[in-house]
């Protein structure tokens, strides 16, 4: 069992005095493409049981799913605003697609697809994400059964290798970065906000 | 005097019906340094007149700022919680400076200056953002009179070339996409949200 990060307290924090708002529970993911930045808003969805990495589910036809098999790294970035926080998240995304071999990560992918409401669910039998409209598609008004995840439906794995967390509220700010060393082990720093 | 880009309205409707929460005028910017994605929250300070080009502003000092000079593009996403819709923005970035040779730009820079609140100002004269922090060394709680920019302060600009808009209320969900083309025109597509 990996030891729980020295952030994940202050995260947790967070999570809970900002549970009021759905939206909390939302940030934004960047990645690269062709040497540009992308960026857009995923949900959080818990984390790995016995782990610090961040669960989030996406479209395997979504275009980030093409950029992270380019360039894995992800800069995921929180703002709570209920405490006025905010914590920078970076590591190497991982899909964790249907036709993963590690049945460990495959079973994960079930149990996050049967964690979905079934409007979530429903999504992942649309047309083609980001492709023209076309208006003789029709979307799916059909519920998708539980059971098995659809072909499309992927898990997102974000296991932090870089941390910054800062505090707006009162002045000056309070900024700490964590820092993954290679012996697995947290680095700690006070930083200028 | 440029006319106003068709995803404008949109934008503004999402600015007046999010109006109630302070930090639905807050978005996160994503830039690329060194092939990996950095992102953060950042302020919007408006349009610039007459134009659909986006302000902020920011700290020389920032690593942002760096890492601008070496690759200028900039993805903003934009989510509005209370009306549940996203905007994705992506463009050069320019930082304008206080050594900026243009003077209409040097002179939109002391405007977003005098802008600020004194809070805000303040900031600016903090010891060097994301260096670790010294005990040794002071945060000035000295106000800071709004006549001359300090050196640090930059106006940061985002002139849109794309632009993707989500709105998720209703299923199934609405998405547009806006590309300037060549001839500075603005090119419309419904797309698969």
């Amino acid at each position: 069992m990996t030891e729980l990060a020295p952030w994940r307290s202050a995260l947790s924090r967070a999570l809970h005095r900002n549970r009021s708002l759905v939206y909390a529970r939302y940030a934004q993911l960047a990645t690269v493409q062709a040497n540009r930045p992308a960026n857009r808003t995923v949900v959080f969805r818990g984390f790995l049981e016995d782990s610090n990495t961040l669960k989030f589910v996406t479209d395997r036809r979504s275009q980030k799913v093409g950029e992270i098999a380019d360039n894995p790294w992800g800069a995921l970035c929180w703002y709570f605003p209920k405490t006025r926080e905010q914590f920078r998240i970076s590591g190497k995304l991982m899909v964790v697609t249907t036709t993963e071999e590690n049945s460990d990560l495959l079973h994960l992918r079930e149990m996050a697809w049967l964690a979905l409401s079934e409007g979530a669910r429903s999504q992942f039998a649309w047309p083609h994400p980001g492709q023209p409209k076309s208006e003789s598609e029709k979307v799916s008004q059909e519920s998708i059964a539980p059971t098995t995840p659809l072909e499309e439906f992927c898990l997102l794995l974000l296991p932090p290798q870089e941390v910054d967390h800062l505090e707006l509220k009162g002045q000056p700010h309070q900024r700490c970065s964590y820092t993954l060393e290679a012996d697995d082990t947290w680095k700690q720093q006070t930083l200028n906000p």
